[in-house]
This record gives C-alpha cells, structure tokens and sequence, in this order.
C-alpha cells in the first residue's frame, strides 16, 4: 500500500534528520532561547522582509492556531472564517475551548471567503441597526494560505482583506500549514513578504512542509507581539529542548530548501491531477497545489485502492466519492509514475 | 409613544409587586434557601409533574443558558441549535465563552429544528467515515419554547427530538424564556409536564412572562442535577436575596396566574395580527404567540412610529422592513385596541 | 429569631420599594438605556468627582467581580489578592472559572494587603531571575473596601497601593460590596471620589446596603472602559428591565441615602461590639464597621443562639468560637436593644 | 561551559536517534494510530501491570497536565496541590486557564504533600459547616513523582494518598516529568505498577528522561479514559506524525532503557552530591534523584559558574544561594568527575 492520503506519512526531509543528528549531544540553553532558533528566526525574517517582526516556533497546527487568536482576541471578541477553515471543523472546537465564538461564512468549494463577506459583517456589527453589544464582535479574519481545499489566495484577494481589515480594525491572519504548497504553486503571485505585508499574523507549516513538526508563528502587528511567549508556555506549545524546532527551520529556509521540496510535490501532483482528468474523472475542487481533489466513480476507486490509500472526503452521489489524492516533499517519483498508470487504467476500465 | 417592540417594558404584574412589598421586612435565609423559594419550587415540581426534578431560580435568560449548558457538557461537546436560535445570535457568545462550541443547523423562518437534523448530525459525527475525535462531539440540542420568531414545538415534534436525543445519547435543554406564551398559544398541544417528559432540561422565564426578572430551570434528567448549585453560584447566578425569585415565582405558579396573564397578551396580539392582514401586510414569520412578526411597507411603518416602537426584524427589501409587534402582560386594552385601529388605518392610507 | 448573621437579609429600604411601586407600569427602554440608569449614573459619578467614569450596573457581586477581571485581563494576566479576599475563597472559583489565576498574599485578620506585598510580588515577577513567561503575569490587584473582615483601607494605604501599582502596570480594583459600610465607619478618611482616583475600577455594592440587589461598576480607567457593555452582556450580567438598578441606585445617591443608612447600621453595630466587650468576649477581628467579629464561649453562644443567628467563622479552640454579628439598614432599634442586653446577660452568666 | 542547570540540554538517546532515523521514509498513519504508538502503549501496559489502562502520547508536560486535568474536572472543581508544585508555579497558570482552582497546599522543602492535608481539606468542604457550593470542590489531587525538589513518594504515602482520595471521591494524579528518576532512586520503593495501582492517572516524562519530547498518560481509572483522545487534539497535543511519540516510548521501554538511563543520571547526581557535603555546602533540600540543592557561598558559586551552569533557585541569605545541579542520560562521566573535582575545590578554597 502507498499513501497518498495526506502529508504527513513520513518523518522529515534527510537534510533535517542530519542536522538533528549531528547536534544530538550538543547542549544548549531550553525554550527556544537557542542559537539555532536564533538564526531560523532572522532567516524567517528576512524571507518575510520584516525584521520587526516577531517569530515564534510551536509544535503543531491546532495550536498555534488557538495560541495566536486566544491572545490576540478580548472575550467578547470572535473569528470570522470560512465554514470550511480548519478551525471551525477539525480542530475539535480548539478556537471555543478558549471562549471565543466563530462567525463563519460561507465560501464555495475553493475554501476562500472574499473581503466583501467581511465588510458586510464588519458592516453590520459596527454600523447596524442592533445594539452590537448583544453579539460577538468581529476582530480577526482567518484564512488558509493555501486552503484546505488547495486553493491559494491572490495577491489582490489579500490586498482586498487587508484593506477591509484595516478599515474595520480587524486583525488578518493566516494558517499557513501548507504554506510552501501555497507560495509554490503553479500562477501564484505571492510571497512571505506579501504575508507580512498583509497580514497581521500568520503561520509556516513546517509539519506538512518537510519537517518532523513545528509551525512558525509570524506576528507582524506590534500588538500581537506582547507578552506572546506567555501565551505559548500557558497554551502548552513551548518546548523544552526547543531547539528541535529551530533546527528545522533553519534547514527549510537555509538555501530554499523550503521552496524546492514543496514545488517538487506540487509537480508530481499536476502529473496525478492530469491523469485524473485523462481518465475522465471530475474535479472537486480546482487546486493548484500538493492536495487534488476528484470525483471518482466507485468502481475505480474500489480498484485503486487496492493499492493506495486515498483521503475520503465526500460521498458526492450514488456511485460517486469525492477524495483527496496528496502528495508531499517525500513522495518518490516511482509512486507517483505508478498511481498516474494506475489511475489512467481505471478510467479506461469504467 | 406606546412600546410594542419587546415584552419587557414594564415591571411586574400587580400581584408580584404587592407581594414583594409586603414581605419586605420579613428576615429570611438568603441564597434561595428559604420559605418562598421553597414553594415556588414545590409548585413547578408539580406543575411538571415531575416530583424528582431539581428546580433552581436564577437571575437572566443569557445566564441560565450558558449556566445550564456549561454544567452538563465536557469540554470537547458541542450544542445543536437552530441558527436563529437566541444562543447563537443574541448571548455575545456567552456559550463560547464558557468553552463550548455551537453547530448550528438551518432553521427555516419558524427558527425550529427537526428530529431529522439532529440524526443527521449525530449519525455523521457517531458514525461516519470521519475520525470523530477531530470534530466537537454533539451533546446538547437547544431549542426554544416559544421560538425567537413566535413558533411552537407540538407534542410530535418533541417527541420526534426527544426520541432523536436519547438514541444518540444528546440532551435535550428548551429554552423558556417565553415558555408562558408558547404553552397558551392558539393550537398549541404541549404541557408543562410534556415539557418535563420529553427535555432533560428547559427553563420557564419570568421576565418576559410577568415577573421583574427571573428564570427558573427545571432539570428533570439526574446527571444534570449533580452539584448544580455550585454552577448557579460560579456563574453569578445565585441571588443574595433569593427569596425575590421565590416570591415571584410562587405568585406566578399559584392559581395558574403564568397561565392567565400569557393567555391573554396573545389573544392581544392576534388581535394585532388580525389587523395587520386586514391591513394587507405581509407575515414575515407565522406565529401563534406574543411576537407578531410582519412586513410593512415604509411608507406605513414610518406613519406608525410616531406613535408606536417595534423592533427592527430586518429590511426585506426596497420599500419594505419586517417589525416585531409584542404584547405582554402589560399591555392594556386600550392600546391594544389603538394600535389596530391605526394599523388598519395605515395599510388603507397607502 | 432575629437574623444577624448577614446584611442580606431582608429586602430593600422602603423608599426604594415605594419608587419601584410608582413605576412599574411605566413602559422604558430595556437593558440599562433608560432614563433612571442615566440619572443614576449621573449621580455616581458626580459623587465620585469622575465625569468621565463609566458607570454600570450589574445584579450581583461574584458577577461583577469576574466581569470587571475577565475584561480586564488577557489569558496570562492573574490577580494578586488577599488570601481571605472573596474571589479567592468564596466565589466557587469564578475568576479561575474564567481563565485568570489568583495570586494570594497572606494578609491577617484584618484582611488587607499592603504596597509593600504587591511591590515584592510584582518586582520578583518583572524584575526576578527567573523567566517570567513560565508564571502568571500580575496585572490587577484585588482589594474589598470595607473587606471581608470588616476592616476598612485608609487613605494612605490606597495611596501607597496606586503609587505600587502606577510604578509597575497594574491594574487597582476595589470589591465595594461593602463600600457604604466602610466609607461611613468612624476613623474612616476615604470618600468616593478617593476610590475613583485611587483605584482603576471598583465597585459600589447595593445588595448589602439596602437595595434589593445590584452593584454599580465604577469604571475609571479608560482602558477598563472600551466594550464593557459586551462583557456585561456576555457574563449574564445585563438585566433585562434595567431600570429596576437604575431606580435603585437613583434612590441610593439622591439626598445621601445610602450613607445615612450604612452610617446607622455602623452605629447599631457599635453598640453591639460594646456590648461584647463589656461581656468579656475577646475581639476576633477589630472592625469600624457594620459586621463585628466576637469570640464567644460556647455555652454563651449556644444561649444567644436560641434567639438569634450569628454566622460561625471559625472554631477558635475546645471552648470557643468565632463568630460574625451583622447590621443593615434594616436592622431596629429594639432588636439591636434587645441583643445588646442579651450579651451582656450572656457575658455575665458566664 | 558545561550545563548542568536541568536535564533536557541535550536531545535524545541514541538508540532513539537511531529508530528514529531508520524509520524516516516508512510510511505510517497518522495521530498515533501506527505500530509503534500501539507497540508503546502495550508495553507500558504492560509495564504497569494495568491491560485496562489507556495510555496516551502527548508532546509537552504542560500540556499533559492541563489536558488530563481539564478532561477530568468539570468547571466547579479544582485541584489540590503542593504549593510549589509545577503546576501552581511554573506552567503561566494553565490549569487556570482551563477554568479550574488550584487549592495550594503548604508542603515544606521536600515538595510532597499527605493523606491528612488532603483529608482535611475534603473534610472541611465536603462535611464542614459552611455552605459548600460557595467554595470550590476538590476533585483532584496533584502531585509529582518525583517532586520538583527530588523527592519520591514512598509506597506508604502514596497508599495513604490513596486510602483518602477513595475516602473522598477525588482522583489521584501524579505528575511523572521525571518518572524514571524516582522509579529508579537510592532507597524508592515504588513501581509503575504500583502508580498504575494507586494513581487514577499518572504521566511517564520522556523529555526529561531521554527522548526527545514526549509525555506518557496512563489513564487508569475508567472515568478519565472515555473520549480523552477529543481532549488530546482540543488542547493541541495531538502530533500528526504520532509515530514519532511511538518509536521514542517504544524505544524506552524494551530492555529498560527507561530505567537504565535514569539509574545512572541519580548515580552520577549521589557523586556530586557527595562532592558537595564535603565541600561543606549545606544541603537545600534532601534528594535521592538527579536534581540536586545545594546552598553555596557566593564566593565559591561564582568560581563554578565560570565552567559551569546551574540553576538559580533561591538567594537564601546575604552571602548564599541555593542552586540547582542536574544529571541526565546525556551526562559524561568525564563532565560529572570533573565538577565533583571543581566543587571540592571550591569548597575547600574558601
């Protein structure tokens, strides 16, 4: 069996498992307080072109998610997002678990919500004809860069929210656990300076993108910034031997490893996307990025799965399932080669 | 200006305030550990026909909800509720900010949810192809008694939920804030003793229905019992002078007063709705309860706010807005009678 | 029996009741918008020389507490407090129950901290050895004016805890549930408009000084000020018929009522503490203030207590126990006569 | 400069490196449902003599103790614990943050609490006089084994623990960061087995004994295993690459790599210990385990300081302060002969 399901099936990227294994007996201060975050941290932010900014490491996705918007937001204060983000549907209610209610808003099958959708609740929160005090406040908008669907936001998208953000006093930020995929992909015009740039916060998703774990929290707004350090000891992200997490973040963007290895997997899912579409299967969701999205006919799904594992993800009519076919930096060109075969001869087979 | 807008614009129903004023100087225990508090419990218990059911009085509608609801879930549950239900829209998150996640479910204009729904959502999370554990795990299923938008739950329809809970092992909590005018509506088939055997929990409200504040909250299932006072008292729920919940509570239970005064502010507003029609004006959502819910031209509605406050409901479109028109035990004869003379006097006008 | 044992329990001071009477079929706006909620306001800031104060009201004194902290502090901020303060002991945890931890200082009978205390804690914290991000940051300082003991802070020592608090960041708030009590004791040289440039909030309590119920949020800081109104609403704390504090409070501040009434509960309590001393019943705690604190040999207490309820505080040896004798507005003349001459007799019998 | 200041400075034993290394481009599921979590889990069961128990793999000790606490506890309860214990002190308040009190109790040098503190503390909320719901409710008892000053629980405190806990209805947790110490110290009489027998749930530390990151639970009472994997992900500690938690405890716990590693850190911690006494320094707090105290003059302590780190602990008077020295699995023979040599010195030398 090979997985295509997801991103996370194998350990890190060799460059990585060197470099940990190399300092092994190295001893340095805890916490983070280490030369090797140091350096992750000013490589991050100079990638960003925002030597202000703050850079944190934490371990994983739902929680820096939940770091970040807890210590960002007053009680009263909410998230909009789209129904399909991450946070609203599969961090377990991670987001409300620290007092604070989503607002979330509709947003099609590429997983985006525009800086209209935003205005209109911003607009009707602070200049509406109810007594706003009786709902949640809106103050930070989340999106997903790129999507769980794989789309990736635009520049002009961006530039779009922001300005909405900045008129209605709403911090923007990103969940950026597939970050690389995003910034990587095939018509993507953006970069992590555009990020710091339009955002007041985001993250780069080391555990999907070629590490063992780790996400890098960027707090580009001052306000974001304070007395952070307490949230992530108090959130229960700060990790002892922290320099686990610097080293990996030193290795992704020493030389672009970072760049490389997730362009590599977005190639190597063209080539599947494009089988899919030569063996007539129908398309999900439009990405152009490490995740693909297809509408297979049971039959054939029935078939391939004999030998790949594939992520369910809706059961779309009768005969027809929805799945996610993922690749990553570690998938080998052999498996990839094969599925393409694979998948063509099932759509020939129907 | 007359207030129609809410039911809460006077004080207390004559009976209440002459028996607060008499028991003024009476010394009793305080923390609802008295007299008062005792019978008023002795006769909800009954009026339940629910001999075993705990029954606690707190201060507000936002507080008993997110007080019972806090009480009874685990962190990682969540509540089922209709979309337009009072918790999701109208609490500033209150829910949320004790935890708990709130998966809300489209509710049509009546604002009530079907039995159907909630299998579906406790059948996808349960038992779907999902692992549930990255999702908020369903435990409660809220809904209100008479509704935000004037509906009310039949004795099918509870049933169906009530049937719906148990298989999943679900909660059902109704929210009473206008449980008085939901059980006197016109057609309405549901008792207070219904109420008792199909929810493991709701609330009878007081201050909508007669009292100057007050809910009391029936909790009929015995998991819902356990140290519940602990709950009232963390939450800010415990009244130093119980005995003024007590007091109000006993004079509304005592010779079916709740009953009487409910009765009769929506035989008032029927007679409003009446006019309403006659006067060609749109139903915005139909209801057999004190909320009188219609969409009137603007033309007609400005007339009508020289003299009269509805609530703002929402602009329908161009010309036209959707009001709320309440009555409630205060509402006298006299202005009831004028507000449909000048309602059937604005559609002609037009 | 007569109840001394709390301030709570009667109802409120009939001017009070007289003026809730007269009102009740007035039809005002709801949620604290009305014009009695103004002219109350009003009068507690020009009482308190703050015109720009904002000033609201909420129904109890656990409630307030936890509003005014939660919204006031982020998730790592904690509360430095008397460890005999009320949030600490007898609040069922409320301010934990919403995130913030309690930091106790041991403060003796009295129930006072000192600058001297909060500077050490606050210095250990910003200016120690230790990492401070693996600790609760201390952000506000919890104080009870008169405290739970009866004692009562001087002018000086609130001016020596602002300057303590100026000097490093943090927040001074005053728990006034006894404020009138303590304002009015004899020796006492703080007044209102002390408190408010003292402190960044506190609060005046009407529960305990003759009001049916409700405590006003005296808000001073403008930072304390910003959305309060959600929080309120949020923590169940905004009453519906808001009038019902508004024409409470109004009563209170209008002509000096509210001192004249604690002012006269102080004196009866006098006259009972005299009584102890002339029976030779040691002080337990030396209080200027309506609740007196005796040690009592128990076979006195036992007689006393065949005609009177005391609150136990604590079981000082074999022989002897501590208890707490109350006073309020509602307390007679006779009664007080009477328990005066009851110890005495109870003393001597000895 | 050598570290001994604690024992995480270095990252993991190099049979995990190795495994860990090995394993990199195996395929597995995620979220601990792979092999080598499910080989972990059943030797720890099986280590512990406890086939029932569930046994989750979580990143950080943190975090470990606030989700296993939050699962536990509903919002009214609160946890007893020694008054230095990691999680009043040195965790930002995080248990706090999840809603719950912590009642600390005082517990001398040693860091350990009784049976009978704790049998007081339940005796006086659960059959005291005062009101109980007024007060937190004791749900759960915290300690570390071994404490946050070295010590170990002996078998008969911990039944007695035990014996009162039963008594009272609370759990009985126990914090295992550093597990493998205590289990393994000079004159311990304790066992996993005997945890598993008298804890309702305990954690097994692996950062601080040899792995890279990672916290054993080990859920024993029933109660607290139904749906903690929802809590697991809820409060971000569940690793996508789950496997990584697998192969480390794997790692750990066949041929009593745990015990071995540990054995000889405490070995190491004796010879410097002896070091310090005849050097004269006085000890801070008696330790059988790999933290050791000691009071230094600050003459001598500057002289170590220029080779070496420890950890501050306490100015204890004008001219000492008591330090923390540390042993791991990563210290050398040489480095521990070495500072044995340098603190004679330094001691003679004064």
């Amino acid at each position: 069996m090979v997985y295509f399901n997801c991103d996370y099936t194998e350990g890190a990227h060799p460059k990585i498992m060197d470099k940990m294994a190399a300092s092994n007996l190295e001893q340095t201060p805890g916490y983070g307080t280490d030369a090797y975050c140091e350096r992750a941290r000013a490589l991050i932010r100079k990638e960003c072109q925002a030597p202000d900014a703050a850079v944190h490491f934490l371990v994983g996705g739902t929680q820096v998610n939940f770091t970040v918007i807890r210590a960002a937001l007053r009680p009263h204060q909410g998230v909009i997002a789209p129904e399909t983000g991450h946070i609203h549907v599969h961090e377990t209610g991670a987001v409300e678990a620290t007092g604070h209610k989503i607002l979330a808003l509709p947003c099609g099958v590429e997983g985006k919500i525009t800086a209209r959708q935003v205005e209109e609740v911003a607009a009707q929160h602070f200049a509406g004809s109810m007594p706003p005090a009786h709902m949640v406040q809106p103050k930070l908008v989340y999106i997903s860069q790129s999507t769980e669907n794989g789309a990736v936001y635009t520049k002009a998208e961006l530039e779009a929210l922001h300005g909405t953000c900045r008129k209605w006093g709403l911090y923007l930020f990103a969940d950026g656990a597939r970050m690389g995929y995003g910034l990587t992909a095939q018509g993507a015009d953006v970069t992590l300076a555009d990020m710091a740039r339009l955002c007041d916060a985001f993250t780069i998703g080391g555990t999907k993108c070629g590490a063992l774990f780790g996400e890098a929290a960027v707090l580009v707004n001052p306000e974001l910034q304070q007395d952070f350090l307490y949230a992530v000891k108090q959130n229960g992200g700060m990790l002892a031997k922290g320099r686990l997490l610097g080293i990996q973040f030193e290795t992704l963007f020493q030389d672009g490893l970072y760049y490389e290895i997730c362009r590599r997997a977005n190639a190597l899912a063209y080539r599947i996307a494009e089988a899919c579409r030569e063996a007539g299967f129908a398309e999900y969701a439009p990405s152009p990025t490490n995740q693909q999205f297809f509408i297979l006919p049971d039959g054939a799904l029935g078939e391939l799965e004999k030998s790949y594992h594939f992520s369910f993800w809706e059961k779309v009519d009768e005969g027809h399932t929805a799945v996610r076919i993922c690749t990553s930096w570690a998938t080998t060109e052999e498996n990839a080669e094969k599925l393409t075969r694979d998948i063509r001869a099932a759509g020939t087979a129907r």
